[in-house]
């Protein structure tokens, strides 16, 4: 049965929330995370989800490798979780079957492996899983991704770039991704790979969003007030263009570096936090600690 | 005075439309418009915005020739308006400065030149200006933009690619745009410049939206109720990607072709009609032209 010819489409923007509930949170991890009982990340999700009552689904699609949900339902197992899916939506058709919108629908938190990116976007963009899993998060089911799945979360995703601190035009290439928050745009294995110049680049096309730059063991906990908390145990890098005075980008060519004036840059570590309102950053020892 | 210390920033999706307001309509032309008071798309966005009671703004900052502002405003005149101001925006600072915000916000309709669509990104994505325009039509201003500015007015814009029918990965690159409607990906001087390859390769990332193709002196006029009523002398390509069942772009190496099944290809002519919730093309002569 093809649900979309059933249900409206709803315009890819975050879905909206039900007055009487909150938006779950939205948590992009940033790559080589410890699959280990002992990592707070899993800790968190788990305790955010519902703890040993929690229903996790593992979302497997963007690696090649068939273990990646193996060993994530084995740390969530050995975190006290007994109601755990692994759902390999491996084709567009499988993210229509009714069994597996039925699993997703039950969800209180979801988990994407790392892998590639635009294999989740072009596998799940536009379908009813995608469809599920938006209105899902909208009304509070937690959603988390590591690596490539810490990308997709965004509707302003970096699909491929290059490494290097200096942004240049073509440095990133955006695709629209699953499109739970419009206000970051999230790179990850962000120092591990060198990659402030191609978040620097994804930003300086169109100056709105704040960049998430996330470091590998290391989360982005986007509440559903959107205030950050960090996790983990590398850096979270914030970049607010908010005062961009300048971007040099509609008159460079491709390849050569981007001119940008007015960059704000915090760099923040686990117990910190950045309401992404207010555009303020909050050390963990600061008197207006939300 | 720095607007957005003052108001709170609203994340970027199309803005709310007020319980009892309508949006704007949203009028992507495909460049190459005759500048002529006989032109049927000038007309109607005229009738749209209050016939000669509009007060229209026109915002050439794409473009690089001064003339660009004043030959449409000419053209507005012999419609037989009154109310038109320029509104040059050149730098981010003009973008905050309140006497423009003022004028923005009295609109009934806002014209976008054409030029380069990264210049409107880069220089008023994120500002207060945009906020403004965001929120305004959202309101009921309604919206138009040829060539470059026709890319502007989606979320996800087309900032520069490649000719040619057969897409390729990296064929195009997107950019977060103004973000009025997330529904659309536009692609202009269509024909004129062969670009199906380029708005497929746009879509195949992430197949959720529907490819909006338009041709030189055409226009797709987006009512409310997201249905297209096509204007002018060319054709309007629709390219509906939600039937899909595979796209190879994430295992397509860059430059190299992108594989697609089951694309959806309408051509529609001045009158025809486009639903883009229920994704049904009504040419003229159809019973259910709505």
């Amino acid at each position: 049965m093809n649900f979309r010819k059933l249900e409206r489409i709803i315009a890819m923007s975050p879905a909206q929330t039900p007055k009487n509930r909150k938006r779950g949170w939205i948590i992009p991890i940033g790559g080589g995370d410890r699959k280990v009982h002992t990592s707070t990340i899993l800790q968190r999700l788990v305790e955010l989800s519902g703890g040993s009552d929690a229903r996790m689904v593992i979302i497997p699609t963007a690696s090649q490798l068939d273990t990646a949900g193996q060993r994530t339902r084995d740390v969530f197992r050995e975190l006290g979780l007994s109601g755990i899916e692994i759902v390999d939506l491996e084709t567009r058709a499988d993210c229509e079957r009714p069994e597996i919108l039925e699993t997703l629908r039950t969800a209180t938190g979801v988990f994407f492996t790392g892998g590639n990116q635009l294999r989740l976007a072009t596998t799940i963009g536009g379908t009813s899983a995608a469809k599920v899993l938006r209105s899902g998060n909208a009304s509070g089911v937690h959603i988390a991704g590591t690596s490539a799945g810490a990308a997709f979360v965004c509707e302003h995703m970096i699909a491929i770039g290059k490494s290097g601190g200096t942004p240049k035009r073509g440095m990133a290439s955006l695709s629209p991704g699953l499109g739970l928050t419009n206000r970051v745009i999230v790179d990850q294995h962000f120092r591990e790979r060198d990659r402030l110049g191609r978040l620097l680049t994804a930003l300086a096309y169109n100056p709105f969003a704040t960049g998430v730059g996330v470091d590998e063991d290391t989360a982005a906990f986007i509440g559903p007030d959107d205030v950050i908390e960090v996790f983990g145990s590398g850096g979270l890098t914030i970049v607010d263009p908010s005062e961009l005075e300048f971007s040099s980008m509609a008159d460079t060519n491709m390849g050569a570096a981007v001119g940008l004036v007015g960059v704000k840059l915090h760099i923040l570590l686990a117990g910190d936090k950045y309401d992404l309102n207010s555009r303020q950053a909050y050390p963990i020892g600061d008197a207006n600690h939300p």
